[in-house]
């Protein structure tokens, strides 16, 4: 049961120093101590740097696990993550653990792969306790959207919708997205188009096909001239769909729009450099998602940006993790408004 | 107290179904149903399967929290991440994951970034009581390293080490591959010499930057042919390296050496887009890493590849995560050789 700090150790648990002992050296009460280590507890600054000193003087660590118990809180907020081939998501996860860790939390994190599809995952996340279940990916039963709601456990899905499912979320404007896109290619003279498509069970893929063909529709033009490939939401994948539509020996179409910015530049390089397009001269090319990727000099991607610090900001607000006695209105579904981002890739006017 | 499965619902506990319901229905015995839920446990398959029917049709879900107070164990992994700004540590963060998640594990995410240094998550990460802590980033004090081995808790340093700390890892061999780009570049006829560098605390860039260094001065370079600039480890830090070159008047120098691949990749689209350089004809420029991005046909980047998976799965190994038992050997140090990827941006002898 010993250890020792240098080279080998059992696993063991030593010893620990509680709450008292740091209470005593600092000179405050305990219920000081416990407040000094909760998130979003009311205490003195000068307090707690007092009560941190005495902690880290007597190697003192609470335990959340133990306390969590008794609070029902864990202090965890768990991310599920589709793939991170799409920049987007690497960017999301990021911003999502910035700020939970500001405000006391901690991110657990799941990715989506062979073995485990989102409701496996939302089975191991009830395992954990945790407060509060962030999605970002496609599929999720209402099944098991009512297993966590039954526990207490909020399920914000983000930059997504399940219909009738009782789960709404934090999104884009992904239709009006798709319609802003199109009007930029209309304008900039466009004739015929193609599409490359995500995760055809998300609607963050359906709904941006949706906008952007109805609008091509009502401009007058014909569904014939709209050809869609799937992308699978990668770069790899966007390139790959220039190669399908080559390989049918029809000629391009004016203007290719990318469901998501990281299929356009898979797009871009490909139209380049494999078949000598000029960009966009020969074929214009939009993106959506407004990735920082998607602005550098090779791209310069004409594309609709997300307003992501706003959609994390608002999935957090949704959560309540500081004041866990009020109901949660998980019913909001309040779409925000992506902005056009005039890059090189589409003439403007 | 009460919750209802549709919109709004308060935090308490409902009634939960126990493992003695699931075992019950399932015909086996208690035991079973917490081998069923132990990752590593021996169990039947069917068994496994019957147990997890039962418990799906009761709605029941192990408490892994309340679990961990007896067994000591969170199934839990931190990971510390520095930046995710590298693609590098995306694809480590992934690999983790999903290897982790394989062996019934989840990650516990920690960002490093502002009020939250790798000690202030050490500390976090004893909170959580988590099995082993995964370190990609370049600080820990030998304080917090003894903190966690005294709680029994193995911290293993991902692509990094810390000099007389105690805590060594699994790496690359950073040294060998500073040493093959500049072996490729002085073959290709390089006579001066620029290097962008990552971290200046970090081993990783010090490594690369000192083999790179080494073997030129070896081969009858002087050093003031070796300039070197920061890059931040970004994409914009290897594109503002150019640009800060550029200032100084000074002509160009014969090979450009990017200390991680995604710096390479910024000073590429900066030569080529600003200063009209072709590459490998006018500048030469290697890598380091090997991501897939640098592979992209806009790059086709010379570089020495970083044996990842294996690198992830030796880690993993090292954790000993199904054997509590068995002391830990951390003071193991033994770099994997990297390998020489020939794109285009080098030429080939």
């Amino acid at each position: 049961m010993n250890t020792n700090s240098k080279g080998t150790e059992t696993r063991a648990a030593s010893v620990r120093t509680t709450s008292f002992d740091v209470a005593a050296l600092a000179g405050v009460s305990q219920s000081a101590v416990s407040r000094a280590f909760t998130p979003g507890s009311s205490i003195k600054e000068t307090t707690r740097q007092k009560i941190l000193d005495a902690a880290r003087k007597l190697n003192y660590v609470p335990n959340s696990i133990a306390s969590s118990l008794t609070t029902n809180r864990s202090n965890m907020v768990a991310i599920i993550l589709g793939s991170l081939e799409n920049p987007f998501y690497v960017h999301v996860l990021h911003a999502f653990s910035q700020d939970l860790q500001r405000k006391g939390r901690q991110t657990l994190t799941f990715t989506l792969g062979e073995g485990m599809g989102t409701d496996e995952a939302i089975l191991r996340v009830l395992q954990y306790q945790v407060d509060a279940v962030i999605l970002t990916s496609a599929q999720l039963s209402t099944r098991m959207i009512n297993l966590c709601h039954d526990r207490g456990i909020p399920v914000i899905l983000f930059n997504r919708y399940i219909p009738h499912s009782g789960a709404y979320g934090v999104r884009c404007d992904n239709v009006g997205g798709g319609r802003m896109i199109a009007d930029a290619f209309l304008a900039a003279g466009a004739a015929s188009f193609m599409m490359i498509t995500g995760d055809p069970n998300g609607t963050t893929s359906q709904d941006r096909v949706r906008g952007f063909v109805e609008r091509l529709l009502e401009a007058g033009v014909r569904r014939d001239a709209i050809l869609d490939y799937p992308g699978r939401s990668s770069y790899d994948g966007g390139a790959a769909a220039i190669d399908m539509h080559a390989e049918t020996g029809k000629p391009f179409p004016d203007a290719v729009f990318g469901i998501a910015d990281i299929m356009a530049m898979g797009a871009m390089d490909t139209l380049r450099i494999r078949y000598g397009k000029r960009i966009p001269e020969d074929i214009m090319v939009a993106g959506f998602d407004g990735i920082p990727e998607s602005a550098r000099p090779t791209y310069q991607l004409t594309t609709v940006s997300q307003p992501m610090a706003q959609m994390v900001a608002e999935t957090i607000e949704l959560l309540h993790l500081d004041d866990a006695i009020k109901p949660l209105d998980l019913i909001q579904d309040h779409p925000l408004p992506g902005e056009m981002i005039w890059g090189a890739t589409v003439p403007r006017r």
